[in-house]
């Protein structure tokens, strides 16, 4: 840790667009003495279908532009671009604290699971660049992964349409073929921060057994750690009440309205910046 | 028209990703003596979710683009990008012609109505911008026009999910309120290239006496008409044998096989280009 950074300043967050609210709500509940700036770069969003080389540049795009507003660490509270730009962010400012939510998830899931046999359901990019595979072989090779793309689950989050016909349709159409070919998984991980407000309806899909992990809540427990270990954990209600400052890359209004439901609470327009990154 | 502007040029065609390929293969079908110059910007798509700034940006810097490889029109072939921007980018490159697939479509699903109740299916973007119904109501005042924003669709035409279960449950959540409230719609533009595909799945939602009206085919007739006027249609087989060449600002591989289930045929990695309008 630098000694220039103060446990005072806000914790930096930064997502394609709207989906990574549930990671600032997990922490906002978990952490209730910080502040926050998060960032959702919704003019380019949604990451989970573009390569490697432009979620690279825009994550460090992002980064640098939190880093204007003074950020004591960066929470990357997207799994696209946590498989996709985490090792090369971290690479390229090594003395700032920058946090992903692939290896917190990896590791719930890892406490959770019987029989070794764990899913992951996540958006095309993330399933492909086979980061939460590797996580989890790395952290305990035994282990057999399973993966699903649910690139509709997204459009189904952003629609609000968290448990009508077409969001079962959709996730019988993902899960069923997984359960039919390995009835023995008991952990599944939703890989996208979009998910989280899709987990009654997979609870009522899924086997009865199966434990869910999802990446707000198991980064909201990773980051008290972190901050903890490092000295830049605010233990005590500051001075200043905390605050949340959201900014945007494009359409704020959009932001507002489709965030709440990510959010779990009205979102002010005027509480939302729009930047531009270029 | 520009003296300097030859008919053996190729027609540039753009698209935010792959749904403009339904109308390069009406086009190519329809004019099968010329060259085409698809752009797809996939390293921004879709622009259905994105502000009109972006999208008006993102275009001018395409349209650029294509005049770099010598075209001798544009095709706007993306609903979105035609509401957004099709305006300005016609004040900013008067000497060239600059046609988009709302006109054509519009005038298609006025011919085609006897009971004056269209329905225009489209993006969240494309309904806010109302181009389509400014402009069909321009041309018939006497014209009701009803929209739905079907953004699941788009994602649906990409999974290559055009008739199961999820893609029936979604038209009927999208169309089924439309017609409880407006039984007499007899006329349905698909305002989003994307939705070519699904036309078999809606045709077996609506009724039977509705007529649907899709960009690409209402773009082929128009554009044949708009060349000829400006004698820079190829009547006779050129030459050099025509060819499609295909421009994306993101991973070629995902180009390639998503792009297929709207281009109805296979696109070889090697026919594209990789280029950077930023």
């Amino acid at each position: 840790m630098s000694s220039s950074i103060q446990p005072q300043l806000p914790i930096g967050i930064f997502d394609s667009g709207m989906g990574g609210l549930t990671v600032l709500r997990a922490l906002t509940n978990k952490l209730p003495n910080e502040s926050f700036i998060y960032l959702g770069d919704t003019a380019r969003l949604p990451y989970g279908t573009k390569s490697q080389d432009s979620i690279v540049r825009y994550a460090t795009q992002v980064t640098k532009a939190l880093l204007r507003y003074q950020v004591k660490c960066i929470v990357v509270a997207c799994n696209t671009a946590t498989a996709a730009a985490l090792p090369y962010l971290q690479h390229t400012f090594p003395h700032l604290l920058i946090t992903g939510v692939i290896e917190p998830s990896a590791e719930k899931a890892l406490q959770a699971t019987q029989s070794n046999q764990i899913a992951v359901l996540a958006t095309e990019t993330t399933i492909a660049q086979a980061s939460y595979q590797t996580t989890l072989r790395t952290l305990n090779p035994q282990v057999n992964v399973v993966t699903q793309a649910c690139s509709l689950f997204v459009s189904l989050a952003e629609e609000g349409w968290h448990h009508n016909d077409v969001a079962l349709a959709t996730a019988k159409q993902y899960v069923t073929p997984l359960f039919d070919a390995t009835p023995t998984i008991d952990s599944v991980i939703l890989g996208c921060t979009h998910f989280p407000v899709l987990i009654p309806l997979l609870s009522s899909v899924l086997p009865d057994h199966v434990h869910i992990v999802d990446s707000a809540s198991a980064m909201a427990d990773t980051l008290q750690q972190l901050l903890g270990e490092q000295q830049l954990l605010l233990e005590h209600t500051p001075d200043t009440p905390p605050r949340t400052t959201f900014l945007v890359t494009d359409s704020p209004t959009r932001f507002a309205n489709i965030g709440q439901l990510f959010y779990g609470a009205e979102i002010s327009p005027t509480a939302i910046e729009l930047i531009d990154l270029q």
